[in-house]
This record gives C-alpha cells, sequence and structure tokens, in this order.
C-alpha cells in the first residue's frame, strides 16, 4: 500500500474515484450511501474500492481536502497577486466562486457532510477550513488599519462575505446561467462598498 | 385520527416530537437517526410515534414547515409595518435571524436535509421557500424603481442577501456571544451601503 500510494496511476485512480463518489454523495446523501453503490458507480469490487479509498470515512475526508486544496490554492494566489485589500477581497470572491462553480457536487459535499467526519478528521477540517477563514479575516484587518474600509468587526464581517460567497453553491453551477465571473464581479461591489469608508469614493454617483 | 388532529392537545404534543426530533436529526443527521432512537427520544412506543407523525419523512417535512411558518410570520409582520424598502430590507434581516436564532436544530436540518423530501413534500417546500425569496426580491425592486437602490440585479441580489443572513446557522446560536440583533444591525448596515445609490447619502464620513 505504501508502495502504491507513490504511484501516479494509483493516486489518479483515487482522484477518479473521489471524484465520482462526491457526485453520489451529492445527489443521495453520504449515510444513504451504501459501499455496494461506492463499488458500483466506481466500476470496482470492494476489496479494490477499499484499497484506494480505505474507509467510507476516509473517502469523505478526501472530498474534504479536494475542496480545501482547491480553495487554499486560490487564497495563496491572492496573497501572491498583493494589491490592495479591497483588490484581494475582490480576487478572493473570483477564486472561492471558482471553486464553487467547477466543483459543486464536492462543494455540496463538503458543506453539507462535514458533520459526518469524526475525530481526527473533523479536527484537521475544522482547523483547514479555519485557516481560509482567517486569510478573509486578515484582508478586512489589513483594509480597516489602512483607513480603506470603515471601522468594522473582522470576525463578523468575514462571516457576512462568506455566507454570501459560500452560498452561491446551491444555484451557482457549470453550464447555468451565470459563470463564477457573472456573480463575483457584482458581489464583490456590493460588498467593498458596504465596508468602504465613504470618503474613498469621491462624491456621488 | 381525523378527529385526534383537531384537538389541541394532540397538536401540542406533535409539535414537541418535532422540537425534539429537530434536535435529534440536526445532532445525527436525517438519515443516520432511526425509528427506535426517535422513540427513545421522545419517549413513546413505535405505534404512538406514527399515529403523532405518520411518517419519518413527514416529520421531516414538519421540521420544514416549522421553519417557513416562522420566517413567513416574520415577513408578514415587515409587510404590515411597512416603511421605505431600506428599513425593510433591515426588518426582514432582524425577523429572519430572530428565527435561526431561536429554531437553530430545525435551521439546521432545513438547510441540511431538504434533498431528503420527495414528491409533493419537495414541491411544496421549493414553493414555500420560493414565495420568501421573492418577498426579498419584491423589497429590492420596489427600491430600485424608487431610485433609493441602485439599478441591480433583483435577483441575484437577493441571493446574496439570504446567503449572508442563512449562514448565520453555523455560528449563530441561543447563549452565544452574539444575539440576532448583534448580528442585523451591521449586516443590515453594510448591505444597505452595498446597494444604495451614493447619492442617497450626503457627503463622507
Amino acid at each position: 500500500m505504501a508502495e502504491s500510494r507513490r504511484n501516479p496511476r494509483w493516486q489518479a485512480r483515487r482522484q477518479a474515484i473521489v471524484d465520482t463518489s462526491a457526485r453520489l454523495f451529492a445527489r443521495r446523501g453520504y449515510h444513504a450511501t451504501g459501499i455496494a453503490e461506492l463499488c458500483e458507480a466506481n466500476g470496482l469490487g470492494k476489496g479494490a474500492l477499499y484499497h484506494y479509498i480505505g474507509s467510507k470515512e476516509e473517502l469523505l475526508a478526501a472530498i474534504h481536502d479536494r475542496v480545501m486544496d482547491e480553495v487554499m490554492a486560490g487564497a495563496d494566489r491572492v496573497a501572491q497577486a498583493g494589491g490592495s485589500p479591497s483588490a484581494q477581497l475582490v480576487m478572493h470572491g473570483e477564486e472561492l466562486l471558482d471553486v464553487i462553480h467547477r466543483y459543486p457536487d464536492h462543494v455540496w459535499v463538503f458543506l453539507h457532510e462535514f458533520p459526518a467526519l469524526t475525530g481526527e478528521r473533523a479536527a484537521q477540517f475544522r482547523q483547514r477550513r479555519r485557516a481560509y477563514e482567517e486569510r478573509i479575516e486578515a484582508v478586512l484587518r489589513s483594509g480597516v488599519a489602512s483607513g480603506e474600509f470603515r471601522d468594522l468587526d473582522p470576525w463578523l464581517t468575514a462571516r457576512a462575505w462568506l455566507g454570501m460567497h459560500n452560498y452561491t453553491y446551491l444555484w451557482l453551477h457549470p453550464g447555468g446561467r451565470l459563470t463564477a465571473r457573472d456573480v463575483a464581479k457584482p458581489f464583490g461591489e456590493l460588498f467593498l462598498r458596504g465596508i468602504e469608508r465613504w470618503s474613498s469614493r469621491h462624491g456621488a454617483e
């Protein structure tokens, strides 16, 4: 097993199983989906499935990790791009909505089934989710410090931002009427207007 | 059964079962919670439980109805109070957060387990949820029409508002650091600033 985990083909096959299973969990729910259905959807016997995923909960954790990997990669790109807190917040929105748009099943499972993670896996998930939330809080804090944003509660304001963006998972889908960018732009504008110091805009519309 | 449904004591007992079961579903998930656990938590035998709830899915629908009843009662109060679109939107926020704060278990089940509703019950749930969303869209549309809000997409802006407010279910709890009002005020302010025509405020801060 330790050997096979280093094998790129094994890794690719495992990732495909994670993706297929995310679709299944998103449609039927984690608890309602049995190992037999996972085997059938993935075209594998029980032994082979366990060889790749270890356990059903490990599969669930892998779906959560997939989302967090993408979300943190986006947050890292924003940090590397630099720019003002306003610009960073808009970029964070674009990146987050892009993940939600590209991984509707994974994100659905992520937002609905996280309570099914237990022990170490639950702790790790909370830690990763918290690390992302802290990126958003940090942008807000730096905008307050620079005087770009008004004097707001970074924790609470981050919750408003996260809710507004995360909740798009209910209707932002590949092939839908709106792309991630169609949503990121007006959401970013609404949010920035909501938190900017008024004096940072010159005059009325 | 038709007789007993008109009995206030029967109704009160049924409501207590709905509330207790919401707590159980919120903690363990709908699918993972068996009839045996529902019986034990409610101190009832299987026959008595079914006498009150009909079926497990009917119980789930009753939890959803409980949330929608409260949410629509709040929306009706806002409509009756009248006032400008800005004032109405803030009141809607206060009312919605109040429901989320008072019914954390019901709301958890509502937001996580709605895909488990099937057929007629799923259709009814979607219809009720849609009716509420339309109230928010209508306020936004009237604010655009009156020139109080800038020229925005009422559907998309309602989604931003709903996400921001609904998502508080993850951390807004009875006995927590923040009350519904503590959150409604800054959220309302942020959102209004985000959608108002700038000319409707006089000068800078």
